[in-house]
């Protein structure tokens, strides 16, 4: 989509050089702290594992959200890109299915991205970029897949959050004890997803619901203490 | 399942008459308190809604599983039911089909079920029973739709328990902005379950697993301060 495709805005002036590895630091820890205790672990903790004061890391990352996005920057662009190689398929179908079960992978590997996937950060500019590439490269690769006579065609864009919403139902309840269920819940819906024999199916929700959706789940899993 | 039918043992010896108003009081609190708050909200705050002293409370229900057991004893009956209801129906798909969206909407409707449906009370018997029998009623309707040759033969009891979850996922994420997302999910999910035309599966999740599983929610869901 090249009318779209201005810069990236720069995510903050240069920082000298003990301020910058600092960072580094800091963001390689929250990215483990995130990842094995879920959003909600306490800031103190990470600056503990990071091996700086809790001062430094709110000189850095002045609120929780501010250091999210910073810990699942990389993680975002990488959901981007999952789209961008689908799109480079010759069979748009075949790539369409590829996505799903690849995006769907990434939450299985790691539920803070989960999380984070659902989540917006106005602020983190580069993150929201990289939400934004995915976001469009989806809605194209969605309209190619249907042009095959392959994917049905009531199947929006929301429909993948969906798909994202009920693979981290089963991803919650089941990572630790039966890892691989998750691939048998994707392969179900991507049957479904077939435009062979397909019937039709309640409304899909609106874009803005599904929006304002990801928005509310911010408060219920980066608080859990009320 | 006749060989199986034994009586249920009484929940505990009859209360006097104040005592049993009191029970029925605090049970009608948690229903009502759970279901607007989930199951972590404290005991405090239902044993006022019942009006009632925290000792009292805790006389009647020592633990907080005993309290929610008892709170959604009357929804596990409804649970096991549905399959009772699905069972009557002459045309067995039909009838799985029906009591897939009638579990999935109890779901939609009240999110404290949710999380009760997937824990285990070992000490609350009326409770257990009721699971059972909703179980058992599972495995046998599952067993008639094969025969009619319209529901998938790769299709397990441990995928109920995946369908669940999955529409866990979506309930949690949309029921406040897009309330009949579900409905949508469990249509696609429906039509990936018929026979034709259907495609092979990853395996489905063991028995022992799914159940570790369930067991795995229960720290999770009531428990969000650590």
């Amino acid at each position: 989509m090249p009318a779209h495709s201005k810069p990236d805005p720069p995510a903050q002036p240069p920082l000298r050089k003990d301020a910058a590895r600092n960072r580094e630091r800091i963001i390689a820890a929250a990215q483990l702290v995130f990842c094995e205790r879920g959003l909600s672990v306490s800031i103190e903790d990470i600056a503990d594992r990071a091996g700086v004061g809790v001062a430094t890391l709110y000189r850095r990352f002045p609120t929780r959200p501010d250091l999210i996005a910073a810990a699942f920057e990389a993680k975002m662009g990488a959901y981007a890109d999952a789209v961008t190689s689908a799109l480079a398929d010759p069979d748009p179908w075949n790539g369409f299915c590829r996505y799903i079960e690849r995006i769907c992978a990434m939450q299985a590997e790691d539920q803070g991205f989960t999380d984070v996937l659902t989540l917006t950060f106005p602020t983190a500019t580069q993150f929201e970029a990289a939400r934004d590439r995915g976001y469009r490269g989806a809605v194209k690769l969605i309209r190619n897949a249907k042009a095959t006579g392959h994917l049905r065609q009531d199947f929006t864009a929301e429909d993948v959050v969906m798909i994202l919403m009920a693979n981290a139902g089963v991803v919650a309840a089941t990572g630790d004890t039966a890892p691989q269920t998750w691939r048998r819940l994707v392969a179900l819906l991507l049957q479904a997803c077939a435009a062979e024999n397909c019937r039709p199916l309640p409304p899909a929700p609106s874009g803005p619901q599904m929006y304002r959706a990801l928005q509310r789940l911010g408060p219920t899993t980066t608080t859990t203490d009320d």
